[in-house]
């Protein structure tokens, strides 16, 4: 049995923090676990084509001003940190039918898409007892009750607009909470490229013996006055402090006692407030596909575009005959089923960064929702995607005025005089399959608070079995500064307790 | 003596409201005495060229996802309430040498507005005790401690785009307090065709002859059982209540012994936490300029255009050079003095209203804040206010497609078959003039706090003098709306307190 004095079972950002802030306050014996045989966690910086890198993870600096890794980041020279671009120049909206209809000075989307989210936060903060919702029915409420200030356009393409949320919180609008929907941007949105460079700065911050990769921890036993956590390859470690930085999905596995891959069995079990906030609390599954092409042949104007799900041409008609807001609500949500499996693309909102605008990578990357996400992500063969979006990829580059027809040459067969665009490659996350992710980010259905286990597995000024990662902290919630965040607390509430205060 | 259950003094939106509402609830013998010759107060609707009618005062429906009194309007059939259009499509931003520069998806100014309103809002935000400072030297801070995220244009143009809340609160950025700043918009805005059928629809909903008209009132006497209100044509009445509208400008006549138009004597004086609070309350004055044309010769796709005052082309370069905040803030404040009387509207921010795109009257309405306001507003002709503001009405024009110049025909001679616009008419607000007004509505300059005065003059659960209008409350502050919802409250305090509960 090996001594240390903290172990962190997880290298993702929040595990990688935690040891580096304690390496820095002056501890020499720690060591952090990692199942993958990976750094990062749900950082994870990709080749593609040719030179191409891309984080399938997470990819963006949020909340710049109040971002402190980002703000950690600008105050080092520049050759030390990775870049960034800011790519939050107005939204292209795109329609099936209609083409672009961003910034349409009469549909006025943008403006109404603003008033909506305002409606959604001035139901519950008028009435704390109100009822959540999924933001679906958020949006049909407020169809209804607006529907004599809105025109039979707006009334159609407001719900697809909104669903642009999807792609902030990695669920379908069905399955979101209207209370926890808001988010509240602190500062600009700044594209990380790439997000490898900061996993390895801090990876590289405390001392390479402390990582122990490709191991997995089984258990963890609080009954003594030593933390001793076991792993799958038979090491056994007793500490002072545990941090736990595994995803609140693989977390959960420790709630029931049926084995799975990454389940930590928790001796004595997991406390019953952190028992009793899993169930007020979801996981998303954010998933990307990256087309990755031979060349731009498209506007670089704009970095972004939203393709909206198809709008239902009924819906003004159906919105200004209702005489009740539930039976309005019932029938729009029959109307607004979907089947993926047919490999209707137009089902989904679907959000597309134009990675050319800012670099000289000619490839779009899509970003997509749970369900979609694990269909996609289950498909065998990176044709059968590009086959399913590829009524979308067309539109979207037909609105970045590239009217040529896509060819494809996965193999990379084709000499580089073609006049149009050229697929190389298609490459499709996977962490719904992957068994220590399971999906992207914790995530809000209605009813949920996610305070709850935030206060269960970060509040405890007791507990040796410590919490760090993006589901266990309020500032920065599912984002990389969060979790980052969340080491920090984590380091300093161990040396504080364990009398080291240096630095 | 006459004897009244309540004298309400001023017959605005609040005052009118006031006596609507205790009518309703029972009350048979009020008194509205304004020194107008008119109801409305600030709300103004005059006749322009033609058959046009312009409101000079309050113009739009604000926060129309909570306005109370836009809410009751929509309840009403079609024929009885004012039309109303939103106007609120993405802002036309344009400068002197650039010419438009909106949704630049380089530049994504509007995407730095936000960023720059959050940044103000958070230095206050996250910590009490931070000094307030006028907003230009917020907007130097940010340019300041953003610098190396900012482009040269980014840095030189967000401090004239930023100015665009100069006609939000009626007073320059320099005299603008930061912490006061925000505007948090519940909902859409509404311009309103006309406010004159909301102002009469209330002042008829009590009986007529509790309106006194051009009757100034000249004191409160409260040191009796009953409220003793006389008046400059010799009336007194006595009441059990009086309920005192007048704006916040006239009622700071009162803490002098100064006489002055409009001053009204207090005996006792007024209580002092309200002498105190209104040294930490100012007031604004937002004037508008509409010129009126014989037609539209320009596009109609916008409703709203910004022109910024004139940029500094060194700022950049001062900013990156800086090496402290405070000696960058003395640098660029004594850049960006101006002197209004050589007739420079490039100095000023200039909000302008394209009516013509929801209306058939083809003029532009010009907003504009103090200092700017009280020279304008004194020019005694419409030719001298037209040559101030030739240049950059010629700029708006070209900026909605009409290069042809414009001839100026206010005598009305020209006949119709000319190509290019004819201005026919100039209108320019006169409430810095005007006694009963002295400008808009209540503004803060750094170090205020409006709270201060909204809780000494509506906190009293005692006083049978009591106060509504604009200043005296919270929601909707420095609206028609919130000076309508104060006009409820003071209804139904009364109406509790004496035992009318009817409606």
């Amino acid at each position: 049995m090996a001594g240390k004095q903290v172990v962190i079972i997880g290298a993702g950002i929040s595990g990688l923090k935690t040891a580096s802030e304690l390496y820095k306050k002056g501890f020499d014996s720690c060591v952090v676990i990692e199942a993958r045989d990976r750094v990062g966690g749900r950082l994870h910086t990709v080749p593609g084509y040719k030179n191409n890198k891309y984080d399938v993870g997470a990819s963006w600096h949020h909340d710049t001003l109040v971002n402190g890794l980002f703000l950690e980041e600008l105050s080092m020279p520049k050759e030390q940190r990775a870049s960034f671009v800011f790519d939050d120049d107005a939204l292209v909206v795109i329609d099936q039918e209609k083409g672009r209809i961003d910034q349409d000075p009469d549909m006025t989307l943008e403006v109404l898409m603003e008033e909506l989210l305002k409606y959604n936060q001035l139901q519950y903060f008028e009435d704390l007892d109100v009822k959540d919702v999924n933001f679906f029915e958020t949006i049909v409420k407020y169809l209804y009750e607006r529907r004599d200030l809105l025109t039979d356009d707006q009334i159609r393409y407001i719900p697809q607009l909104a669903r642009y949320m999807e792609s902030w919180h990695g669920i379908d609008w069905k399955s979101l909470s209207s209370k926890c929907l808001e988010i509240a941007h602190q500062g600009r949105n700044a594209f990380v490229l790439n997000y490898d460079t900061i996993v390895e700065r801090i990876a590289s911050s405390f001392p390479k013996g402390w990582l122990k990769l490709g191991t997995e921890v089984i258990s963890v036993n609080t009954e003594g006055k030593k933390v001793v956590v076991s792993t799958s390859s038979g090491e056994v470690y007793e500490s002072d402090y545990v941090v736990i930085t595994i995803p609140q999905s693989v977390l959960a596995h420790s709630l029931s006692p049926t084995p799975r891959k990454g389940r930590i069995e928790f001796t004595p079990p997991l406390a019953s407030n952190i028992q009793d906030a899993f169930q007020r609390t979801h996981y998303g599954a954010l998933g990307k596909v990256i087309f990755e092409f031979d060349k731009c042949c498209w506007s670089k104007d704009r970095s972004r575009a939203i393709t909206m799900a198809k709008s239902n041409p009924e819906i003004a008609r159906k919105v200004r005959d209702a005489q009740e807001l539930n039976q309005l609500v019932e029938k729009l949500n029959s109307d607004t089923k979907y089947n993926f499996k047919n490999g209707e693309s137009w089902d989904f909102p679907l959000f597309f960064v134009n990675l050319a605008k800012h670099t000289d990578n000619p490839s779009l990357i899509l970003l997509m929702a749970d369900p979609l996400t694990t269909y996609i992500e289950s498909l065998p063969e990176k044709e059968k995607v590009y086959d399913f979006f590829k009524p979308v990829v067309k539109e979207v580059l037909k609105a970045f005025d590239c009217f040529e027809p896509v060819v494809t040459d996965f193999e990379d067969k084709l000499d580089e005089t073609s006049e149009g665009p050229v697929l190389k490659n298609v490459l499709t996350t996977k962490w719904t399959q992957d068994p220590y992710a399971l999906g992207a980010y914790s995530a809000c259905s209605p009813g949920d608070d996610p305070m709850d286990l935030i206060l269960a597995l970060a509040g405890s000024e007791t507990s040796k079995v410590r919490f760090a990662g993006e589901h266990t902290i309020m500032d920065g919630a599912g984002c990389v500064y969060g979790a980052w965040n969340s080491g920090v607390r984590e380091a300093s509430f161990i040396a504080e307790k364990m009398g080291k205060v240096r630095s």
